[in-house]
């Protein structure tokens, strides 16, 4: 991963909660959904297809792992799974567990509805009830 | 592929363009992007880590090969690869090409602007030159 640095956009809008052999495990700032985001540690990807194909398998299996472990813990409807970087090209992929309570239902998350942040308290425990979850998966 | 059957909705908004090892490979109703959608053809699946794990390298190498389609062909700024499935929940995987002079840049497509239909001959060329561009990737 020589030379990867995460993008200080992502790095402000969320919170480290894990590094997997591809990807850094983020939790977006968003309490509306639980919504993580993988950051693969390789320089200068912006687009899925600018992965290595070395580095496909661990990355399929990341995007399943997270969504597992969403799955388990928010029992979803649906789980949304997307590499969009419209705003940061640095390439991401979110992975978020959906409600049909949720605010933005049935619309995609994305200027649906202001961020929520976290308080202090449910950040850690959310934090750490997916980093114990993530050893399940 | 026993008992799959595409989504009605997703034929009704789309047009098939080609048959590849897992997926069909579908274009948008929708001229405003070049905008592929992937439908892997196994029954019963909803969302991405519903994925046999026998399928999931096909998958990722459709998911690359409409990519660089899309990328030779339009030019784009940006891909965007999304499985949301909030409307629909049959699993089919969006890969479109953005630029910075379409209706809904930075945004994300859906629900920015209303969809603008292909007239025939436009149609059929553009399936055209997907179909020639897909055997050079």
């Amino acid at each position: 991963m020589a030379g990867f640095e995460l993008d200080p956009k992502l790095a402000a809008d969320t919170a480290e909660i894990d590094r997997w052999a591809l990807s850094r495990v983020l939790l977006m700032e968003d309490a509306n959904y639980p919504w993580l985001i993988l950051v693969p540690a390789r320089a200068g990807l912006r687009d899925f297809h600018d992965l290595a194909s070395e580095d496909l398998p661990a990355m399929m299996a990341e995007i399943v792992r997270a969504s597992r472990t969403l799955e388990a813990l928010f029992d979803p409807v649906k789980l949304n799974v997307a590499a969009l970087g419209n705003q940061v090209p640095q390439l991401h992929i979110h992975v978020i567990a959906r409600r049909t309570d949720d605010p933005a239902w049935p619309k995609p998350v994305w200027g649906a509805a202001p961020a929520r942040a976290y308080d202090d308290a449910a950040r850690s425990q959310r934090i750490a009830g997916l980093h114990e979850a993530f050893t399940r998966f």
